[in-house]
């Protein structure tokens, strides 16, 4: 992907790692709800967080995914795992900023997914793809390993839409000429999108 | 695996691409049953028609697997979405050709799995168990997103025991010398072989 | 991995086996519990003997998981389908040494999975996760495959926590210069925190 700089491909290192924080903590919040030890925290964390990623780099096969290549993924799993065991996160606050978090996780994710495999090569629409798994493949791991049946086939909060919408954003902005443009847009399209789809309730 | 013919290797790929859309609409006729959003419907197709290759590729690790390098996977999986979406494939005339439509699919599957894992050099056994892997991992990986133990496991259809009869039957032909013959014995052998087990209640 | 000598790598091999066989042999003690037939019992194995494994070689992304590359793997595995399908694997015998090899087993593979890592260049902290996956890996895609909240969340029995134990003790040993010597204190550390957990029902 020649149209890619270096500065866009650091940039989205940067908002890959915010995800796998914001995404670990929703992890750790979901096993502060089951129960569960330090260990199931962490473990969760670690798949909420660096789920998606691994299956994306799994099924890329462009080398070791960088999850398990770049020490901060794990750590930032851990810290996001730990913020949520320490802190009880929950109550107003939580409830104001939650929708926020996990929206902004969302947007980020699809984008840094549809990026990376753009700039492996790949077309249109494996990018589109893959941007969404990027996105909702942590959490529907986590899903599928408590027994409920993935969000992304529907329930009462949206994900794989605004996932899309986020990475074809991006692709289209980046078939365009713009990818920087591509990232903003894209991540801010697919978390106002998640946003107004919660706020009105689809 | 110098036996196989560059035409062989085409008409796999052919038989590769049957089984993405005859496996696509049943992912679709299951997401019409459990009545999932468009999202939904493109999901489980794409999980039902690419996931038992994708699956295979990842575990051969010989570059990106076919159904993301090779547009018209992706492709041909959403137009068995759209099919399954738009016409309400079920009644008499679906209840009559569905069991043959599962069986070549099953049949067709196993037989390119098997080749494929051939064609990479790898052994007898692997191929036998990733020709059927491919024929099953699909379904399985939908009936466990959908909390249903997976039928491989048993249940009142054999997929299973199909799949391994065509894997089996393509290896041994290779072996002997005829991987064309392979491909199509394999084939239908598996697929008769689920026709019979289903027609006389196995 | 420089600290590794030829003859460690050649013992974690044969760990590895050993590992495979006991969790094929506790695979079909699970899939008899199930009243599965054949083909359920030698998938059930597989998985149970091999998903570790598969999991930790398909993340590490170093060629075709050794499971597929060689035959000793699925035989071994197959092998340990037969047995518990031949010999009714229960009673008080059984209930007798059935913890003594879930341990053994638990602290070969984490060792075995802990050690591949750094053999392929990775750091502490990724062959500490891949070790445990390695160990729990195959038992929770069981476990989630028959619809179970796998263990390694919590439960009566700790899986995970032995296991970190095992691959953590493996890590610190290698990096203190005593890589065979980590072998042997990891596998025996992890068996018997896991067997002291289990006797004073932690």
């Amino acid at each position: 992907m020649s149209g890619l700089s270096a500065a866009v491909v650091q940039a989205s290192g940067f908002l890959d790692l915010t995800g796998v924080l914001s995404n670990a903590i929703l992890g750790g919040v979901v096993a502060r709800n089951e129960r569960f030890d330090p260990i199931g925290f962490a473990t969760l964390a670690i798949i909420s967080g660096l789920g998606g990623g691994l299956i994306r780099d799994t099924l890329l096969q462009h080398g070791t995914p960088i999850a398990l290549t770049d020490p901060w993924y794990v750590i930032t799993a851990l810290i996001g795992a730990t913020i949520a065991f320490l802190i009880p996160v929950e109550g107003r606050l939580w409830n104001a900023i939650f929708p926020w978090i996990d929206a902004l996780a969302l947007g980020t994710w699809a984008v840094a997914g549809a990026t990376k495999t753009l700039s492996v090569g790949l077309g249109a629409l494996p990018a589109v793809i893959l941007g969404a798994v990027t996105a909702v493949g942590g959490g529907a791991v986590r899903e599928v390993l408590l027994r409920q049946v993935p969000s992304v086939f529907g329930g009462n909060t949206l994900y794989a839409t605004p996932a899309l919408v986020a990475s074809g954003l991006l692709v289209l902005l980046n078939r365009l000429g713009h990818p920087t443009v591509g990232l903003v847009v894209g991540t801010l399209g697919g978390a106002g999108f998640m946003l107004l789809s919660r706020w009105r309730q689809w």
